[in-house]
């Protein structure tokens, strides 16, 4: 693992392009991996009864979730031995085209990176306790649920 | 789509993540998208009986390559109802930790992104004339095979 612990769970507002260029940069240095998978989520301006949306506001019940985080980190590491796994989720209101989840996975071989990332995704909207609330255009909102 | 016209299907050299966070920037455009997942290929530092991979040198029959990427991101794109289907591939030589392949597929859905991003990336490949030569530290080399 490369600097993890330099890579916090949580960043406040949207993950920019530029931010994940940095741990791309940061994570090119395991020579051992041959795939990375990159996961991103995005807000997508939904069409709700003709009402469109504008924005996400992501809050956590922080603790536990950090606890989540390292466990499905450890473990799905463990399972795909991973040579790492990158997660970072936003908080606070993040507009439509804005990414809100990056989780990466690194592995001498593309599978196990694939498999991995997508394992990591769907415990991630599983299991923790994030909570989005769907801001409208015309400021009506309601909370969504993942699928 | 957005600007496929823009994108390339080879690169001269390293993919950097400066270029990552370009394409990334651009397909933030897609509003309807929900999720993007990109895989990078990177060059591993393989130990071949004492041997470790210092560069991998890529070739192609471009031509054919080309035709071969656009049919795939064509039926790709239809099977997964992707919102863009983005192929980057290095030629030339590509050192370790360097990064050699980028597919980036973006959906409403993340479970759509993520397989299309998988299976493109098993296609290319299975299916494109592009051969890789493993220069070892030593000067020695060896022809790649795909698993």
């Amino acid at each position: 693992m490369v600097n993890s612990k330099n890579i916090e769970y949580f960043i406040s507002g949207a993950i920019s392009p530029t931010k994940i260029a940095e741990i791309i940069a940061q994570q090119q240095k395991l020579f051992t991996a041959g795939g990375h998978d990159i996961f991103l989520g995005q807000i997508r301006a939904d069409n709700v009864n003709e009402n469109i949306v504008q924005a996400i506001e992501y809050t956590a019940y922080e603790a536990m979730a950090i606890e989540g985080f390292e466990q499905i980190k450890s473990e799905i590491s463990t399972k795909y031995k991973l040579n790492d796994l990158s997660i970072l989720h936003s908080l606070g209101i993040i507009n439509k085209g804005e990414i809100c989840l990056f989780v990466m996975a690194s592995s001498a071989h593309r599978k196990e990176a694939i498999e991995g990332c997508k394992e990591c995704v769907e415990r991630i909207k599983k299991e923790l306790p994030i909570w989005g609330k769907e801001i409208f255009e015309n400021e009506d909102y309601q909370w969504k649920t993942n699928h």
